[in-house]
């Protein structure tokens, strides 16, 4: 289960590039009602990582009904799945991480037809969780790439906690 | 709102006795299906801190139905509102704080009357989650003490984080 979560269900890792073909990311809507989803995991990332300038802070993982179904079972996802990683800022306060701010907002969209190219999954993050914002420009290269290795559930590194 | 999340939204605090008189807590039944309700936030208790001996993990603090209508407001609560923190171990990984196996289940219940004693919440922790292992004997001293302060949020330290 650990090794399951040690990358986000929503990376937006900027690791190298492949020689994959960039997939478009720009037509991914921002998830609404997320709050109100599945809460599947938290997690925290904090100075020590590597992947601390992209992805530090408070990752609160959500999933909707769709995708829930296929959470409990490892996969596959059926197609309307949504995952949504809702990040926030934190503070440490006497041995306490403290959920703060919101910092950005990740998602994962299944669609396997329209996201062929990565896995049947469209990508996107938006800066502070603001829909003018989306940073995501290459999923290819900025998010599937470090989802690949998880072809096997796939391509969700979260599994079910009941 | 840092603030009112420095103690755990059901925090079990073993702290120093006064002389309110002891309520029972025996008589509380673990909430049931509080992983599909509303993820009110989620906050690290570390090795750092003096809580750790009681509280260290991983606390996701879940709210039922009628309890969310009361963090809206920032309180009052209504009688029925119920808030569960789910308390998970965790381990760190390169500076990941990844969540792990279940450690406690603890809650929260609005009863005005019943435990009117108690600012109108009755107080429990299970070990383990195990409904067999409850492990307040005494709501005064070991929970609502903590809870005092926050009288003006109904005793309740979450704040709704939209």
């Amino acid at each position: 289960m650990l090794k399951t979560l040690r990358v986000p269900s929503a990376a937006i890792v900027l690791l190298a590039a492949t020689s994959l073909p960039a997939a478009p990311a720009d037509d991914i809507k921002q998830p609404t009602g997320y709050r109100q989803w599945f809460h599947v995991n938290t997690m925290i990332v904090d100075k020590a990582s590597p992947l601390f300038d992209q992805l530090g802070g408070m990752h609160n993982v959500y999933v909707n009904a769709k995708g829930l179904a296929g959470l409990k079972k490892g996969g596959p996802y059926p197609d309307g799945s949504v995952f949504a990683t809702d990040l926030h800022e934190y503070t440490v306060s006497d041995g306490s991480y403290v959920e703060g701010a919101r910092k950005a907002l990740a998602t994962m969209v299944k669609d396997s037809k329209k996201y062929a190219s990565t896995g049947g999954w469209g990508f996107q993050l938006w800066g502070g969780g603001d829909p003018k914002k989306p940073l995501v420009t290459d999923a290819t290269k900025q998010c599937f790439e470090c989802h690949q290795p998880q072809k096997a559930q796939d391509y969700v590194y979260s599994t079910y906690l009941p």
